[in-house]
């Protein structure tokens, strides 16, 4: 357990040191022996330097470096000098540690899989060895980009006289929305912590405590059935300020945006970012989260065929639904595999059919085209802009079906067509506004809040309240990067009268309100501040900067798709003992 | 609804600003009407501003006043002009704001208590109305410390070339030590996750991943009996280092200490740091974490005593115990009273019995001095170099038990004197090290490990591992500020077959260090390079730099003693549905 400790990193060596003696710890990535000369490549967090045995002049290190394997730690010392063979490839290539000596600090066994990067092993594999998975290159450099993000985003808040505070983790469960994870309390049996979902009460406590504006990077939790982009543990930059309105949080988080962009990536992006309306979102892209880098827009047919002779668009129409297009541009030559493809799709997506109308040498090819009459025709190529090759997708649905089919058609036309792929180092920011402040959950057959039950209404909608708050905009605001959400937050509500109305439309008797956040509506009796904030998906957001779309990718030590982790086992069973202690027990099935 | 939002912060305003309209943003902390003036002093986080209203010139704005009490939240428009007679005391008193208008944006109830510093409440009731009691200047300035302290680690880690990472919040249960928090899993019905206790694992982990140098500030979990300076969620600055010794990070914590007192305190601090072998530290102060700023050190008279007329001492010396003494110096005046007190205080540290001599005007008071004779009386006073007025303490004893309760005697008799009361700004930063690597766990009756069964054996003890493991010295370090220990670490094994004979020392059996530690144990297979680390406690860290001894102090959200939070209510009951999704029930009793 004794090794000479390094005097340099062997990443950083460069031609400056030629002369120099050195001493390296590292591991060995590879080694070629070639008879009169014996290359190893020792390789550590900062890079990977060459080291050379003249086996004629240090027969002994010859020797002793056959029993040398891949992944060895070893410590080794010589004196630097510049490589015959440049290899101007890597930062350090253009030198070699010519050895004088080196031992072994600590053995490996055969690994189950390579240390390189362009990697078949199942992932399954990977995460089971996450140790050795980590050792790869691609995962080093996530980590360390995330690493930098955390950097950037301490000294920006702090700049902006932001104060860090931590929050509990063991905290009050109000379920709402998703399922909480849950802790007993031994001290207090029967009784149970929840893991918080987000600090979002204590933020605004915060506010009212006057810290003016706060900020955390924190860890949330959430027990959902998960999706392969979700974690139960996620991390959300979150924060809130007070005497702001939503422009003071849009100018700050594009001023985050713009330093991480360039930073980590040398990008200059463009500042104000563009404000869309959650209506003109839905209505244009078909989504909440529009991806603004290409077209590919919705167009609404309902008035053009609502009259047609075309029983599924005239039904809708009576419905109250909505007809409306995308024109997937050149996609006339599409086969009849691919339009079945497409159909099959869209149902995924619960739209019940797809009608397609292609348009090749100046000939039309529909199965609904007898049932609309020429200026029928006309006037939907005219709005679709139709040109030679082109394939329009309708679809005639109930309206936020209709949308949602069409905004997850335009995607996929776009990954079909090799758009997206194009516009892979294309970043485009947006911020959604005005969303509804309220939804109908038809399986509650209530209210329910877009956001959460904090949100502010649009102060020129609080007429509506009363008489038709499914109208009511909310001070909610969503930034989306190419498609994807990356936070969202809102204007709060400071004044307790205006909170006990949102929470009796969301059928929240006064006790329920009270059981639940009883502090919350104390509290905003003792002069609360206007305020607002907003939460970042940390993990969403360096998967953007680092470009992969594997959330798996930039967590260090993720769980699966079924929240088991891998490597350590857990979730496992435990003692009885302990089950005791808490004085809980396992339903017997 | 609507407000007129801040051009400058109260607490900023200074003589420059005089002359400028300026709109405010606050709370009401007072308000003084004199009639011919009235004054309000609006707060902010940074600091407080003098408003002023002239009922001459403005007033429909001194009948607006009428209306306005304490901790209400307004805006204020007006100029600042500079005061008549200053308030030299704070930044802003030598400059008012004259005003023009101002609106309440919310009102207040009557506060519960005060928003002062030297209240009087019950702690009861500031937890209860927690985002009341933060408004206190101290607590402000505690989490914006807090909040200082962050960024000086985030800084200096970065600079230092640490990945800041986050591990797991949701792991494996491995009980050893202390109790972990459970969290029953949905998906995996019947097992369960665990809070960490440390990411003591994870962070080996990485270092075998290659990331060579890993800093986290992470919540930590303990379900253990709460004592009051104990908190079931508490944070820790974690790192871990490769290819390093114990000196790397002695030198890489000296810095931050460092720079963290010079930076919130002003206070230059002497680096190295002082080390002290635990052994040393055990017999001349009693305790593993001594508090070196005062002198009351611990003598031992058995050799003196072994054969006197005192059947307690030469029993405790057949049986191997210990007798020892402190000179409580300048105490031979202590009371009938006093002298039990101190003897009920040994008695809760364990001992059986305390025995006193007082010195006083040249004569011996006590009990025990006739089973003395002549010679042992001068060797005992010549070894306590006791003066005129000076107060032995002799406790006699099993080694361990005598003196853990003369250094709480120690400790108790510098509180009494007013000895700590004068050291309140002086700093003594300490290493214990060379800790031994087990302790007898008589309970279980086997070895147990002194910090955790990762540490290393120094190198030189390796062959007592057979033989004499009590003996073995552990490469483990503990940082002692003023008697109070700040973060404990060490080196840790990298050889997986010294780790398998640990965990045998341990009792751990093949199979049982397989299911709780196998993927470590898998992990030092693949070339694991020396590593050690550290782990701090922030809470403490920050209760030392403000100086406070509630821990309560300085966590914006604290649980009690009994782990309730007060304002939320937490832990609470659940409903059955929520159980009954997790597959557990309550034990009925």
């Amino acid at each position: 357990m004794q090794f000479r400790q390094r005097t340099h990193k062997c990443g950083e060596l460069r031609e400056i040191h030629i002369g120099k003696n050195v001493i390296l710890n590292g591991w060995i990535s590879r080694i070629r022996d070639l008879g009169g000369l014996i290359f190893i490549d020792l390789r550590d967090r900062w890079g990977i330097a060459q080291l050379v045995i003249l086996p004629e002049t240090h027969p002994h290190l010859a020797e002793k470096a056959k029993e040398l394997h891949s992944e060895y730690v070893i410590w080794a010392a010589g004196s630097i000098r510049s490589r015959e063979n440049p290899n101007p490839n890597i930062p350090t290539g253009f030198i070699e540690v010519l050895l004088d000596d080196f031992e072994v600090i600590n053995k490996s066994e055969l690994p189950p899989f390579e240390i390189i990067d362009d990697l078949q092993t199942s992932e399954e594999i990977r995460l089971k060895y996450r140790y050795l998975d980590l050792r790869r290159p691609s995962l080093q450099k996530n980590l360390i980009t995330r690493h930098r993000v955390y950097q950037i985003i301490h000294q920006y808040f702090d700049e902006n006289e932001f104060v860090e505070i931590e929050t509990p983790v063991l905290m009050k469960s109000t379920p709402e929305g998703a399922r909480d994870f849950l802790v007993p309390s031994r001290l207090n049996k029967g009784k149970f912590y929840a893991l918080p979902q987000s600090p979002q009460i204590f933020k605004q406590i915060l506010m009212i405590s006057g810290f003016d504006r706060y900020v955390q990077i924190v860890k949330c939790f959430r027990d959902e059935d998960l999706r392969s982009d979700r974690q139960p543990e996620f991390t959300q930059i979150d924060l809130e300020m007070s005497f702001i309105k939503r422009e003071d949080i849009f100018s700050l988080i594009e001023g985050l945006m713009k330093r991480l962009w360039k930073e980590i990536l040398n990008i200059d992006i463009i500042t104000p970012f563009q404000k869309i309306k959650y209506e003109y979102a839905m209505n244009t892209f078909g989504s909440d989260k529009p991806d603004l880098r290409f077209g590919l827009e919705i167009k609404d047919i309902t008035e053009i065929v609502k009259n047609s002779g075309f029983k599924v668009f005239t039904d809708t129409f009576n419905k109250n639904g909505k007809i409306a297009l995308i024109n997937a541009k050149k996609c006339g030559n599409f086969s009849r595999k691919q339009i079945d493809e497409l159909q099959d799709f869209t149902k995924k997506y619960g739209a019940k059919g797809l009608a397609t109308i292609k348009y090749q040498n100046g000939e039309i090819f529909s199965p609904i085209a007898k049932f609309l009459n020429e200026a029928e025709i006309n006037q939907i190529f005219e709005i679709a802009e139709v040109e030679e090759n082109d394939l329009l997708l309708i679809i005639a649905d109930e309206k936020h079906k209709c949308l949602s089919a069409l905004g997850a058609l335009r995607l996929e036309i776009a990954r079909r067509t090799g758009i997206l792929y194009n516009l892979e180092n294309i970043y485009n920011f947006c911020w959604i506004i005005d969303f509804p402040l309220f939804e109908w959950d038809s399986t509650e057959n209530r209210l329910s809040p877009m956001h959460h039950p904090f949100t502010s209404p649009n102060i020129e909608d609080l007429q509506l309240l009363d008489t038709d708050p499914l109208k009511v905009r909310a001070y909610a605001y969503d930034l989306v990067i190419n498609g994807a959400e990356i936070g969202g937050g809102s204007i709060r509500i400071y004044d307790n009268e205006i909170q006990q109305k949102i929470f009796k439309l969301l059928g929240l008797g006064e006790d329920d309100a009270n059981e639940k956040f009883g502090f919350l509506l104390d509290a905003l009796r003792y002069g609360a501040p206007p305020h607002g904030g907003i939460a970042l998906g940390l993990d969403r957001l360096v998967m953007t900067l680092v470009g992969t779309e594997n959330i798996r990718n930039v967590i260090a030590f993720p769980k699966t798709t079924s929240g088991l982790s891998l490597m350590d086992g857990s979730p496992s069973f435990v003692d009885k003992k302990q089950l005791d202690e808490l004085g809980i027990q396992l339903i017997k099935e």
